[in-house]
């Protein structure tokens, strides 16, 4: 397991959040682990606060005061995910400037990376599909994870030597989460082996993808861009809404 | 309640089919329109066949003649809305030329359609968001009222003003079935009165879909709607490969 603590030193969205004490960050850490252990387990349906206190060796009072429910757990594990995809991806963005190998490699990279917790994702899609749940990646309470994800998605297009459009500037990143959110979608569900159907639907929409974000410069196609991106903004309003609020 | 056998009479997809003896329609109908009552009433999960043949007034053996499971029952849920919209959508077909106008219209009727059915739409969405389920609109067993919907979707785009080029001609109805697929999960989930706010993405996205289908004409993004539908193929394959096989 990776250490938490270095993981959110090298995350930028949180940067500007005041550093947590070392004993404090360990206890959430050893909660989550414990928790994610135990859904892995027993299944998220039927693992209890309580048991993930008593197996973590903390008092359920102190469980609660880490998180104040099991669904804020699941964020707690967003979070992590993130974390360790933005580690994860650092040679990534660093490396090649083909757009299309850029985000082939970053989605490979995530993949990689919540490959241990596959087993159990689709428990909780089951909940997260819900747009209302605080589950879902939509919602209010997926901010942190979204927009370290969004943010991911911007420094691979903005590091690529794809010209774009700057008024899709903001729009781009946001779309391209959205696909990445796609990728999740048939990931929860993939039952093939190391989950290779979907690397290879990366390897077949990453070229694609790469494709139309270039074309969008075209006069003809900017105004689809922007009407594509008003109605995710009217509809999906929360995980919009991030980088303009 | 509109008459089965009319609408099936009605409904092109149907036509090879040999028609069946009305009594057995009849019977089939009733154990559907109880089956969809008891859901309704009791859950999807908690409503058992014996409990559906009891209320219906028929055999165990006689219900399981016409549903070999309740999967099935969803499936002739899925027939039956199927086949309402077909009857529904008819004066969409024969009226305005304006594709955005179509795509529209023949959405909101969708809409109309299914709004009795709303209430328990969640239930089997539970249920119907993994492809690899008979009750994924993606399954090889949902292959009926899939072709229905695509072939109502060719109708609406060839019935339209709107040129497209030959080499898209038998993508486009897929790619605007998928679009529908994505608006049905957004109303499993939508919680406004009268799914008000399904409808209103239903007003906002026909302008672009239809705008966007007129722009795969131009010959440097005919390739990129051609990768898509590509890899849609090799993705979802239950669901593209219905006019090919």
């Amino acid at each position: 397991m990776k250490d938490v603590k270095d993981v959110n030193d090298a995350k930028p969205a949180e940067a500007h959040k005041p550093a947590k004490a070392p004993k404090s960050e360990q206890t959430r850490t050893l909660i989550l682990e414990t928790a994610l252990r135990l859904f892995q387990e027993r299944g998220y349906d039927k693992t209890t606060m309580r048991a993930i206190a008593q197996e973590a060796g903390v008092s359920v009072g102190n469980a609660y005061y880490y998180f104040s429910s099991k669904e804020h757990l699941v964020q707690g594990f967003y979070d992590r995910l993130a974390a360790e995809h933005e580690v994860a991806v650092q040679p990534v963005l660093a490396g090649d400037k083909d757009l299309a190998v850029r985000i082939r490699d970053s989605l490979l990279t995530w993949l990689d990376v919540a490959e241990p917790y596959h087993p159990f994702a689709a428990q909780f899609f089951k909940n997260a599909a819900d747009p209302e749940s605080p589950l879902s990646p939509f919602s209010a309470e997926s901010v942190a994870a979204r927009e370290s994800a969004i943010s991911i998605h911007a420094r691979v297009l903005f590091g690529s030597d794809t010209k774009t459009a700057p008024e899709l500037a903001e729009m781009l990143p946001h779309l391209m989460w959205l696909m990445h959110m796609g990728l999740v979608l048939y990931w929860v569900y993939d039952r093939s082996e190391h989950t290779e159907r979907s690397r290879r639907l990366v390897e077949r929409t990453a070229p694609i993808a790469a494709r139309a974000i270039a074309l969008s410069r075209y006069r003809v196609l900017r105004p689809l861009v922007r009407q594509v991106h008003e109605v995710l903004e009217e509809f999906l309003p929360g995980a919009m809404a991030t980088k303009r609020g």
